[in-house]
């Protein structure tokens, strides 16, 4: 089964490519029709620019609807671009309500009003409902497409009820929802409960209400936790007066997981989750400009400390030449703690019931270490330089920098956490500067102590 | 409602720990009493090792049941650590067989046989059909509580069964699967289908054949890719010859795609998904320890690099104190191309259908971002130091820095893919080691060249 082999998709990209290039427009329709949703989505996402624009040429508009919602934000506002007003409108005409509600986050707001303009009013007012919710909370994530009963029902009306809804029964229908008459959410009837159950049994009797229901307003992250923590297939969505507004299905969930697990580690080095991999050169340049600009920065720092001891150096050009070793073991210490930090924090795992015995944990860590590669890396200097003096300065500025990696990789993110400032993006090149400047400052500051005469 | 705000975990930690300080055992019975089951998970898993020890003591054998299914490998190994095999046995006594597999692939091979010993027939023929299978393929994720019909059943006939089976039909049944007599692989009735149509239709008009089946040996990575790509919420697994043998539901993937996501960044500081946050230091040394040691030797390459370059430090100081600066950009800029490179080589969109066209961006990027920062550093060193020369050899070293920072950080990944070794594990010490090298070396190169008499 091709599906199940995601690097046919490399061999895809390279016969659009070559029929591309020969004009070969009978091919590349041929191809497109034989290649599932899922796996054009994908050769979307894994071409070029120029290669993106000219598979999707090839798309119809029908076709261009189910696709979509399967890309992310990035590429949809890539192929989005250079379209009109009448044909987002066509494109999104058989969308569900979040759909169509994540697609015009993407347009410019000249175009998206226009689409909204071109809808019949039932379905601007659906779409513009959801577009009050930003996309990062449950709101932005959550479908209308909701079944809702009553809690007298028996199990035989229900399914009455259900096989005259026939084929527009939602795909991924895994329960209805049970609302009193002004629709305020009570609580969750499982399909299986009313396949499985006597047909004179009430909706009352076999509903569920530990099920939670999820406030519009309550952030992607925390949803995806839930899911997580509960092993959720789909949740009801509220308002603030627990009125029933859509529900959340899992596989929306899925991708807020996949962010929500880069993004500390992408943060680390100024990216984001959505990032388009294959996005082109204007686009991507300014982001790593900035970031670049920031490290400039604080290198300069580092420059300015190693500055004090020009004397030293001056004198002593082993210490030039030894000084890196200290600051990049500090680098990668602190590297290794702030990193699972972050995580613990974007996880919510690491908080003020557990965070004193972490920071002991990693102090302790870096003593051990430290102790260790102290007393190698003296080894190899006094065999490498015959000079003790040296050995013990490299020793004890190793102890000290990887201790205070340690004691910066866990302090750094909390206290910036504490200051709403995301450590995922600000943590990274802080702390090198923190490990450089510390590296640096311990080795050549030993050494200006035990040498000067 | 409690559920919605993983912060209160924090507060409940903190009360575990004064309670247990106290010695107040019945409040810690009550605290636990109160809480759900995701909750007490979370809460085991946010605990340091001694916390938990006491946190489990506290929970009986049918809790922990549930309980263990939520945990990670790690803490589950170490929860299970100081049990008995009879005590095992009788937590494992009602899980589903994928749940009991998991948890004996915790235990040391002598507890684990003790424990299937202890097991009837059945259940321990079950139990060891999943673990040939191991824990990261489809194989290792599935379930085997499946509901299956046949062809010409019509919907009366199926509801009819689901009645009798009642409350045996598996949570999270969204469809039930089609075989012929052999238990061959057909295709997938969905439940929503049953509900919404006439009573006389029959399975087989029914059914849809166009869901993918899943071989049980796919690694997991690729079955989590296919969930994703194709918004699956479960799917049915086969073995070589398309018999049915079990099904994969979301809720298992999701642990996947976390993973899937974070592997490629914690393995860049040499670290792994399922790394306990909180193991004791006994645990958590020797990883870091080995990482710490690969580091110190790389670090020393750097050192022989500069060691070439003795002659012109000791004649400008001025070259050791800039030094850093020119191989901390390398590093960073590096550093970002790798990343994204890695994540696409993980989730397998980096391939040889778009590989020379990813390359040739980033050199163009490590151009771009080399020229302007080139033009900015050059100018901070003739407001520094007034000295042009100085200026053009760092101007010239970071240009030269970032383009070969950018092919360093699109090839290497790449050929360490090649010859199967793990990019993400060698690829961050490798690149660091290279940018180190080279930013070193082509400032220190210049400037000898430059200053030579």
């Amino acid at each position: 089964m091709n599906k199940l082999h995601p690097t046919d998709i490399q061999q895809q990209l390279v016969n659009v490519n070559i029929a591309a290039e020969r004009g070969d427009e009978s091919t590349i329709d041929q191809m497109l029709s034989s290649l599932s949703d899922g796996d054009i989505a994908r050769l979307l996402i894994l071409s070029p620019p120029k290669m993106r624009q000219v598979t999707w040429k090839f798309v119809d508009n029908n076709r261009r609807s189910s696709l979509l919602s399967l890309l992310n934000d990035e590429v949809q506002a890539d192929l989005l671009e250079d379209l009109e007003a009448s044909e987002v409108a066509e494109i999104t005409a058989d969308m569900e309500a979040d759909d169509v509600a994540d697609i015009l986050q993407q347009l410019p707001d000249r175009l998206s009003d226009e689409v909204l303009q071109s809808m019949d009013t039932a379905r601007r007012q659906r779409a513009q409902a959801m577009l009050d919710y930003s996309e990062d909370t449950a709101g932005g994530l959550m479908n209308t497409d909701i079944i809702t009963v009553r809690k007298p029902l028996s199990v035989e009306v229900v399914q009455r009820y259900l096989r005259l809804l026939g084929d527009t029964l939602p795909v991924n229908t895994d329960h209805l929802i049970v609302v009193d008459r002004t629709q305020e959410f009570i609580g969750v009837l499982p399909i299986t409960k009313i396949l499985s159950s006597p047909l004179t049994t009430t909706v009352e009797n076999l509903m569920d209400v530990q099920t939670p229901s999820i406030p519009a307003t309550l952030p992607a992250k925390e949803v995806a936790q839930l899911f997580e923590v509960n092993n959720l297939i789909s949740a009801p969505v509220v308002n603030e007066d627990n009125i029933l507004l859509g529900r959340i299905t899992i596989d929306d969930v899925v991708d807020v997981i996949r962010e929500d697990a880069e993004h500390p580690f992408l943060g680390l080095v100024g990216m984001s989750g959505d990032e388009d991999v294959f996005s082109s050169v204007r686009k991507a340049a300014p982001k790593r400009l900035f970031w670049l600009g920031i490290n400039l920065l604080t290198a300069f720092v580092a420059v300015a400390a190693i500055q004090l001891f020009e004397a030293a150096l001056e004198r002593f050009v082993v210490l030039a030449i030894l000084m890196p070793v200290v600051a990049s073991m500090g680098g990668i210490a602190g590297s290794q703690t702030i990193t699972i930090v972050i995580r613990g924090i974007a996880q919510g795992n690491v908080g003020h019931g557990n965070i004193s015995w972490l920071v002991g944990r990693e102090i302790l860590m870096g003593l051990i270490n430290g102790f260790f590669w102290a007393l190698v890396i003296a080894s190899i200097v006094m065999v490498w330089y015959s000079d003790l003096t040296l050995a013990i300065i490299i020793a004890a500025a190793m102890m000290l920098g990887l201790v205070i990696a340690a004691c910066v990789g866990v302090l750094l993110p909390i206290a910036l956490e504490k200051v709403k400032i995301d450590p995922a993006l600000a943590g990274g090149v802080l702390l090198t500067t923190v490990t450089d400047v510390a590296g640096f400052m311990s080795f050549l500051g030993l050494a200006t102590l035990f040498y000067s005469p």
